[in-house]
């Protein structure tokens, strides 16, 4: 009979801005959390994601290594970002091949939704369940899979 | 260094029926789970949300204030509910903004479906990974990102 | 006034193969983790599934009775199993309604992605958010919803 390594969603090595507010349980680690952010619960942070101020990241969502998200933003409840495209039909491996997303200011993203190593421009509004996986540069609401423009903001 | 305000996600002032099954970690609060139903581990349930008799919620869904489930619904893993349009281009802030939801008795949501705030009426079947942005009055199957309808039941 | 029956996330019941990783909270139950695979935090692995060596189940992922997974793969964050199609209108009910799920070794399956109960061939790579309605026998990418093929590997 083996015996597996039992280990904890927890939170190591957090900066934490000024009154910020998370729910455990959270698997939060190396990233950084700025003043007036919230984290809510089943939520996993991985080391080097930088989080705005006032930014509210909900429920379920997991944000990756890479990613670093604007002020004012609201990421919706199971939200996934994704760094790895598996471009060589699998898992990268090397981290060095990892992609980064940046998400700018005032960007809402729809529960459900699925970013891919993009950036989205500020003021954007990504709609529940879309699937983006392109750079948005223009200003408006995008929904589908893949995420396509409804509307200029 | 900031110390950050930890709260953790509980059971708090939750009205319930007989013989209701919950396994935990979640966060509920303010809902009302009736006679006979089950909520599944990490899921989150939010204020003035009604869950009927024998409906199942299962693991990793979010239901948002504003959502009243019927009798005998079965709504999957990581189903997740919106009641904010971010009609303005960004969360409404406003609470008597958001919008509700009422599913009808007997309805099957399957598993990663999005349900933006509708009706979903009696008996209606909505397939895994579906994104419902329009009332169903029509007992049917839907299905897709926008969902559409299947097959009538 | 009514208290609930109160159940706990736990490990029950699951056959460990050597240096297996889990990081807890997750509810497993009466499931075999083989050699050096990896389980993260919120998910849960019901009965009777066969978790293949160095195969690592993300974050947030829910994997149902009656799904076998390969040596070598990785279940990204918040993948959603399926194995009732709710036929009739409503979940089987009865277990021997249920269908299977096989995925073969090195399979990559992108985070948010829905698995409705096929066989997915070796080496195959699943988009994020992709919903996966059929048997993929040709080795290659597949993204959207429903799932089609981008790309033979």
């Amino acid at each position: 009979m083996n015996e597996p390594v039992l280990l904890r969603a927890q939170l190591r090595d957090v900066t934490f801005g000024a009154n910020v507010k998370v729910v455990e349980p959270v698997n939060l680690y190396g990233c950084t959390l700025s003043d007036d952010s919230f984290v809510g619960p089943f939520t996993e942070i991985q080391q080097n994601v930088l989080i705005g101020k006032r930014t509210r990241i909900q429920s379920h969502s997991f944000i990756c290594e890479g990613v670093t998200i604007g002020d004012d933003c609201f990421i919706g409840h199971g939200v996934m970002f994704i760094n790895d495209l598996f471009k060589e039909g699998r898992p990268a491996g090397d981290r060095a091949k990892w992609k980064t997303t940046h998400i700018e200011n005032h960007v809402s993203i729809g529960s459900n939704a699925t970013i891919l190593p993009v950036f989205i421009c500020e003021g954007t509004v990504i709609g529940a369940g879309a699937v983006v996986t392109r750079d948005l540069t223009k200003k408006g609401i995008y929904a589908g899979n893949p995420a396509r423009l409804v509307r200029i903001l």
